[in-house]
Order: structure tokens, then sequence, then C-alpha cells
């Protein structure tokens, strides 16, 4: 069982590296931030006697040897990257649930027949470089290894660029060496639900899906005075009517959705310039992939009806398109079996936010546990879980753990 | 009389400095090329023997004794600065005529009873640093000095710190030392009116009033996914609102309106976050103080209608506001005379923009000297102004200038 001092401490040692002023977490994927927090997990597993790998996209991988040496392993993990001005808890929890795990079975010798593997994908979030869930995509082939390698954060630094910056691209190659018998992983549920309904723990069935689109407007600068109106061709305008657009577009095709434009940016940027060129990404969500589908086209029509408006020209690009996600319902059950026993409050639930368990279900059966967002809130600084629950989440990963590692 | 070859290739000799590839001018103000810049036309005044100074918000002066020293000086120039990504003429041009006419006297010893000063104002821009007209401001008392040398540029460099960074902080007390007799000021019109009606040359009368606001919208970061949309407080979508209800309000009040969103920065601009923070800017111009008043406070009345509707917060702060100009008759009539004479085809009319002119009006008589704007296109790399017009101006300037000079 998990000792919650050791837990917490190894939490807070965690969170100390790209802790920001107000208690969040900024740790860019790949950054100077991201390359310290990975060595100390290599240190960690180290010291507890696994072999560690780490691939060439800069997933890290330990593993402990099963009693039967034949026997499939068990994978779990999470991620240690975050969103700019993030939480604390989204990714890591689940990485310092999983090594919480292994200290736990090494504290009392547990004999599991099946080797455990627990691993930290590389660039989960999908900020500084798109698309997210990079390194399980990319693991699992559901994303071209090669493609993402070249992919460039704002500044214009590739992703292999950033792997070698910080000593992570790792010698191993990219994919499964064996078949895995399970997957687990452990999250913040980063919505209201189980914060509502005062429960502990949720046992994740399923995963929405969804599209990135990311779109550039080109207008035509010209001065914000001796500009007739009628001879404006201000990309602004047409990118904001498509914001609200995007916002109407939650009411439509099912209950569910949800639309965010996340990134809009204005060129040149200045107060008496009419914009020339304003880039913006889109997120559409919904556990229906027809939906999805509905939802792109929607804004792509959305798109067009603007830029028709103001005259202007743009490119739409659909960058990152995930279906949903149907989680093992063998692996779902032995969660919640394991909840039942462990005496935590719990339901099933479906997630809104994408997981690298959904890359990982693609190849070997997957699902996961979510403890509660205090007020549903994260990719915020303020983002928070009582640690009641972080601990009551961990002891039933153990348990669930324990159950198909075979113990 | 003007040397053409002379005046173009010292024009093409001063457009390398920040020269961008698509031929436009990158020189903002304070910058490194605003430096080297400055450097080329301080050795141009030498080498016409004129007596240079420099103030303390490095507005930058050159002096041509006249033949009686106790006349009142006139004021001839523009400024150098550009905005981002912008074009060659606009200021520039003006600072050129104004040096073309000295030189034109130089090469005849043309005898000018009244000093004639030339000067390169600061900042006319407002694009780096905010307000725009900021070195004529400050020199006739309309911008508080102390005030503006602390405005900061996006990251955080103040208009002092740039001024001593590139050695152009003078030694001189800003404003007047004395009265002028008057002031002219040629610039490129940067709209499409002379070259919709076939012109050479505007004598312009007037500027609109204008008023500048700057907005932050604070809303709340969480995630794109599991966020219900009930429970977001997205900052771009209130401000997206405004952008449209600012465009809507051109429409509004009298004809003559003109309105614009010129800067929009979103944070903490993630894909799949929502938007936490949008600071943007609004532009509103009227010839009517009336109208721009009404428009600023519907600007503010449609900013809180959107933060409302979203549940954001918001602050709002008018920046700047420069009323309606009306230039003196007595300077608009030598300058249409003197473009009757030398043979130009013009017409009397207003300016949308805002030029320093507006400001020295207040402390001596002024008017100005408008050339054609291809496509009345400018803040941006294509502004263009035909050669031949361009000549043109500088002759009736020069006309002008020998009028109001007593030559
Ligand atoms: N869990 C999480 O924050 N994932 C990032 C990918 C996404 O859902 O946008
Ligand atoms: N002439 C010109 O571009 N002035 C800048 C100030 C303004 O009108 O916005």
């Amino acid at each position: 069982t998990i000792d919650p001092e050791r837990f917490r401490e190894t939490f807070e040692r965690y969170s100390e590296i790209g802790r920001t002023d107000a208690d969040g977490l900024h740790r860019l994927a790949l950054s100077e931030e991201d390359r310290e927090v990975r060595d100390l997990f290599v240190s960690d597993l180290e010291d507890l006697g696994l072999e560690v790998r780490i691939d060439r996209i800069g997933n890290v991988f330990g593993r402990a040897e099963g009693t039967d040496p034949d026997a499939e392993p068990v994978l779990i993990g999470s991620h240690l990257d975050s969103q700019p001005y993030g939480g604390r808890f989204d990714g890591q929890l689940g990485v310092l649930s999983a090594l919480e795990t292994l200290r736990a079975f090494d504290d009392e010798d547990v004999e599991h027949r099946r080797p455990i593997e627990i691993v930290n994908w590389t660039n989960e979030e999908g900020s500084r470089f798109k698309p997210a869930l990079m390194g399980s995509g990319a693991f699992t082939g559901e994303l071209d290894l090669a493609e993402v390698l070249e992919h460039a954060d704002a500044d214009g630094v590739t992703v292999a660029e950033a792997l070698d910056r910080i000593g992570y691209r790792g010698d191993q190659p990219v994919g499964p060496r064996e078949e895995y018998h399970s997957s687990l992983e452990l999250h913040v549920e980063q919505g209201p639900k189980l914060e509502d309904e005062g429960l502990s723990v949720g046992v994740v069935e399923g995963v929405f899906g969804m599209a990135w689109l990311e779109v550039v407007v080109h207008g035509d600068a010209d001065h914000a005075g001796p500009s007739p109106m009628y001879s404006r061709k201000d990309a602004l305008v047409a990118a904001s009517d498509v914001v609200g657009a995007v916002r109407r577009l939650s009411n439509r095709f099912a209950d569910d959705v949800v639309t965010t434009v996340g990134e809009l940016e204005v060129e040149p940027g200045s107060i008496n310039v009419i914009p020339s060129e304003v880039r913006f990404t889109v997120d559409v969500r919904s556990y229906d992939d027809g939906v999805v589908g509905d939802l792109v086209e929607a804004v792509e029509r959305e798109v067009e009806t603007a830029c028709e408006r103001e005259g202007v020209e743009y490119d739409l690009e659909e960058i990152w398109r995930i279906p949903h996600t149907e989680f093992s319902p063998r692996v779902a059950e032995t969660a919640l079996s394991a909840a039942d026993d462990v005496g935590a409050s719990h339901r099933a639930m479906v997630s809104g936010a994408g997981h690298d368990a959904s890359y990982v279900n693609e190849i070997t059966d997957t699902a996961m546990l979510f403890v509660p967002s205090v007020d549903g809130k994260t990719h915020n600084e303020a983002e928070f879980t009582e640690w009641a629950d972080a601990e009551e989440g961990a002891r039933v990963y153990v348990e669930t753990v324990k159950r198909l590692a075979d113990v």
C-alpha cells in the first residue's frame, strides 16, 4: 500500500521544477524545466533498480521485471509536461501515482508475475508543439514519427532540435518491443463531475473525439485613419466573426459539444494599423465522431462566410483529429472492483480531455482512473485536487495494478 | 528649385535603413534603425552648415539662420520613424522634402529673411510607444514630458531608456525657445482621395479628432475539453464581440467615422486552453470632436455589454485623445497660391491620419501639403507614391517655404 507522506513529498519536490509564483506549473514540453524533471524522474527510477530506456521521441520507460519473464507487461504512467502557466496535478499526479505504486511494491518486496513498465510520455499537452499526445501517438504508430519530429514551436524550434537540446533524443526505437497485457493511467478529471457528485474516483470508460484546426486570415494592412471603411480588408474583423460563430456552434449537433478558440495572433499588431493577418486555432469535441466531423465542416463554412463578407482570403488546415475512445471493459471492470474493495466512492464516466491512454488503447487493453478537480478547474495555475482524493485515487491505482500484474 | 536626382537619391539612401525584404520600412521609434537614420540626418544637417540641437525627448532640430536674426523662424519637417513593416514614404518624404528645400536654398545661396528650422520629431507613429505624435506633443506642451518618458513598449523598455540606448536623449530643454512665424509639413496622403481625383497635391486644412482606448478582459483559463460551456469565462469570446461591435460603430453618428481594433493579444494562448486574458486597443476618429466623444462612450457600453454577457471582468482606459485640428487659413492659402504658381493640380482637404502638424498648430500658424498614395495604401510595405507626385509636392513645398521665410 502507498506511503502517503512519501507520495506527497515526492509530489511537492516535482512541483518545484517549473513552479510559478502563483503555485502553478510552467513546464512546457522539452523545455529546460522538462529536462530537469526528467532527470529527477530517471534518477528516481534508477534508485528503484529499474531498467531505464529512452526512445527517439524522448518517452522515458522504467521496467520492473516480473517473476515470469515471459509474461506480457503492464504499462503504467502519464506525462510530466504542463500547459503554459498550468497546474501541478495535470499529468504529474499520474506519473507519481505510478512511481508510488512501484515504490510500494518495492517496500514490501511484492512479487508480481507480470513485468511492470512505468512511462513518462513526451508532449502530452500539445501546447508548445502540436499535436497533443505526441509521444504516445508516435509510440503506437497513430502519429508519424518522422513528421512530428519536424513540427516546430512558435520560435521555429523543431521537436527534434528541442529533444537534442535537452539531451532526451534517446537511442531506443519508438514503439512497443513486445505485446503488453494492459495499461492504466491515473489523471485529474479536469472537469466538475466528480466534485459535483461528491465522489473520490472516476473510472474512465471513454474519451471524446476531437479535431484541431488552424486558420490564417489574410487581410491588408492600412491606416486606421484615412482608409475608408469600404476599402478595408481587416483580418481581425473576419477572425472575430469566426470566434463568435465557433462559440455558437457549441449549441449545435449534440448536447456534449464543446468548442474553443485558444490561440489568436494579430499582425502587424499596431494600434493604428488595420490587421493584415490573423492566425487562430479552433478546438471542437464530442463523444460522437460524426458530430466532430459535422463541427469541422461547420467551422469551415463559418470561416468561408466571414472571410467572404470581409473580402479577405484564408488558409484552413485540420492539424489533428482523434476519434473517440472506448476503453477496455475488462480493465475498467478491474478498476471498478478495486475501487469497491478499497472502499472509494466512484462512478464510471467519459473524459472530455484527450489522454495518452487513448492512443495506448490502440495497442493494448487500457482504462483510466480520475480524481476530482476542485471547481473543475485545470490548465490554470489554480488547478487543485484535495490531497485526500489524490491518496484515495492512488490507493485504487495500486490495487488495480496489483490485479493487472498478477500479484 | 529642387534637384530631382539628389532628392531621389537621398530618399533611396534613407530607405535602406530598416528596409524590409518586401521594400517596405521597419524602423520603429528609438530602435537601432532609428538611431542609424538619425545619425545620417544629423550628418546631412551638419554638411549644410546648420546648427544642430537635440532635445531631451530626442527631437532633432537644424537651424539655418536668416538675414534678419531677430525674425521669427519657420519650422519645417516631419518624422523618420515607421510602423512595423510599414512604408518608406510615411514621414520620411516630409523630412526629406524639408532637407531638399534647405539644400536647394544652399545651392543658390538663396537669402531668406527668417531663420528656418528643420525638425525630425520623435515617435510620430505611436506604434512601439503610445501615444502617437509624442515628440511634437511634448514640445508644444500638449503631452506631459515626464509622463511620456516613462511609457513602456511591449518589452517594458521605457521611452527614456530607449533614448539613452540609442544616444538620443539630448541636452536641450523640450519646448520652443522663441515664437515661430509658421510651420509647414509635407506628408503622403495615406488615403485614396487625391489619386481618385487625379490630383498631385492636397492642401490640408484640418485633421480628424481621435481617441485611443486600451481594454483588458479578464476571463478564467480552463481546459477546452472537459469544461462545460456554461462554466466558461472566455476572455476572447467577449473581446471578439467587441471587435465586431467596433466595426459596426463605424456606421453610427456621422458619415466620416472610422473605427479600428489594431492590437489584440491572447493569454495564455494555448490551443486547448480557454483564454484567460485578452488585451486589445480601439481607435475611433471623426472630424467632429462630439462624435469622437459619442464613439468612446459607445465603445465603453459595448465592452460592458460583451463582458457582462460572458461573465468576465474588464479594465478600460482612454490612453489618448486629440481634438480635431483646424489649420491656419493664412498658411493654407500661401500653400494654395504656391501650388497655383508651380502649376500643380491640387485641392483642399482634411486628414484622417494624425500628424505632428496638429500639435505644432497649437503654438504657431501651421498647414500641411499632401501628395497622393497609390491605392490609398499606407502602414503597409506596399505603400507607394509616384515619383512625379513626390517631386511636384516638393516643388510646392519649396515655393511655400520661400514665401513663409520671406525670400
Ligand atoms: N489531459 C489534457 O490536458 N490533455 C491535453 C490534450 C487535450 O485534451 O487537449
Ligand atoms: N500619419 C500617421 O501615420 N500618423 C500616425 C498617427 C495616427 O494617425 O494614428
